[in-house]
């Protein structure tokens, strides 16, 4: 296999020693791994972001890769771990809908509760699971380990609730902003090829954007406009400043297109 | 040996070039290091806190890691450079405290003033220790030197004159809150094993706690509670809140638990 | 020639997934890559404060490191792309100024406009060069692609239009504040060889400075100083405080020396 990678996306923050204690783990169970920060500033206990972060980042890293995920506010109760292996990565983390979207938007996939205690650290500390339970985990598939050997196959994992786009009588479009980046992009579950035409008016927060552009420098400055972003979703955007503060925009809110 | 891990731990924040100039001395001198940040948000100057960090995350990475900490207010006055070899671990830094909760909890430790000038960059920059002597001293250690051969033994290192937890007459025990970690959680010096008995009552900033859970998502939402974290020691916390901030408490804070 | 370090210089931040990415395309092209976070938190468009941190970095890693840089406001556009080898080393990134500082302060270097599509991600997005191209491009030189073989060679890049100290007919010195770091201390574009003598009187936001110090420590508490920082350069600085925040200094400001 060569060097396996294992990615880290938690709500730890940069300040504690948290993130560093799944390192040394991986690190001492796995030393062949190459270990990589995806984000450890998901706002405390947001799984809906750490979802979103997952879904729009792992594609990009090789076959093979592990992505340790923990944003746990229930760490310690009884809901489960789970392993989940998607087209040759796996994912590793509690099952409470971490892996919501990139379950969504995968053919197929298999999902093992996390049983195989011989591989955790013992006694596995009720407050973090990352460090005692899944890291050491990821650490054993990073070594090229199976998943179906860190436990037992389950048929079905915890999704979030999350709104999906609906058609109105209409024709327009109804989505909702699913992420808002630090540049204050507003990003869409609207995927680009359900979008009623190549030119369409976008509404959101009260404005009306009629301009969809190729790039964000293609508008003037300080303009709203809409985009196809990265990912292939629609996205409102600023010119050199954010659309969120100018839209007063919040993750959850409607953003309605029409032809 | 095999590739050695580099940890670092620093005040640099994650804006300037201060950090990267670590990373990049160490993979010039020892090119298969595994740098791994532990983190560089370490509030300025303070070495009471990259003390506590160090202390909960060190154990955590394999035997043999390297961990250079860099919180060095009086970087350039005479003040010593060390490294201490504890447990098959070596730090290096500044000798100001900042491994005194590491000495502190090992049975045994060799200190070494840095005093090996061939193997710091020349001239070393008076304000940047930290690039031209520390990473130098941590790179050689993890090609394979000796910490002898880094510099000359010494007796005692400087330790922080911290608050140690007392007894008072009633059978109540005293101890102070050592960190605030993100999640506004309260981590104090009370040790597990020194707790008066399995239910206690937890006095905290006007606060009497009298749940004693085994993980956060125990207690009903907004609850303060008190458990044993991670690393055995008592911690006073809050369901999907900050305890820090319902309590108004800072590091210091007495806490005091009776039976 | 071994490992080969990739580093990475950004404003995507720590809290969205697409410095992950970045990561992600550069493991899966180039596995034996070693992947070092310069910085994330370069203000969101800030060109010159990521050259800045360029500048004062790069020679801090070894010879044969790419050093992949994206603060790219105008992506997608029609600016180009290049790769400038210097040294030994070779930067990646859009064509905006952002290497302007690393030009001036070497003596040769060749630069290259990407224009060999065949290594870049197919369609590339048009809001997501990092992703697309520049971390390809670099992927591949870390593989040992030569800089000639990413594009065509071009005789000019762009240069940031930074204001250059200039002497004044009484013969002080006037420069600039050119970077804030996360202390407070105002590093200036005054190089220490150009200080008109040991002893120097300097300038800065309605206050005068006359003690030139070699570290932090050396003054009393409070105290604000110059001194000659680890690149070579006059700071001013305050002990155990903010400087920027004592003077109010931002950068831009000027700062005059005399004798």
């Amino acid at each position: 296999m060569g060097r396996r990678v294992v990615t880290l996306t938690t709500d730890y923050g940069g300040r504690d020693g948290y993130a560093a204690a799944l390192k040394g783990v991986i690190l001492s169970d796995a030393p062949d791994a190459t270990v990589v920060d995806v984000t450890h500033e998901i706002a405390p206990g947001d799984v809906l972001q750490a979802a979103w972060v997952l879904a729009t980042t792992w594609r990009a890293f090789p076959e093979g890769t592990i992505h340790l995920a923990v944003v746990d506010p229930e760490v310690g109760s009884p809901r489960r771990g789970v392993a989940i292996a998607v087209d040759g990565h796996v994912f590793v983390g509690p099952d409470n809908g971490l892996f919501t979207l990139v379950i969504d938007r995968s053919a197929d996939g298999r999902a093992y509760e996390l049983t195989n205690r011989a591989l955790w650290r013992q006694p596995p500390a009720p407050t973090f699971h990352g460090r005692d339970i899944f890291a050491p985990v990821a650490a054993a598939l990073a070594r090229g380990m199976a998943p179906e050997q860190v436990g037992t196959e389950v048929r079905a994992v915890q999704v979030l609730p999350a709104a999906k786009p609906t058609r109105r009588d209409d024709g327009s479009l109804v989505g909702h902003i699913v992420h808002v980046d630090r540049f204050g992009n507003c990003v869409t579950d609207l995927a680009a090829d359900a979008l009623p035409a190549a030119q369409v008016a976008v509404r959101c927060g009260g404005h009306r954007i009629d301009e969809l552009v190729h790039y964000y420098a293609e508008a003037p400055r300080g303009r709203l406009v809409a985009l196809v972003n990265s990912s292939g979703y629609l996205e409102v955007a600023r010119r050199d400043g954010s659309a969120a503060e100018e839209l007063g925009a919040r993750r959850g809110d409607e953003v309605v297109v029409t032809a």
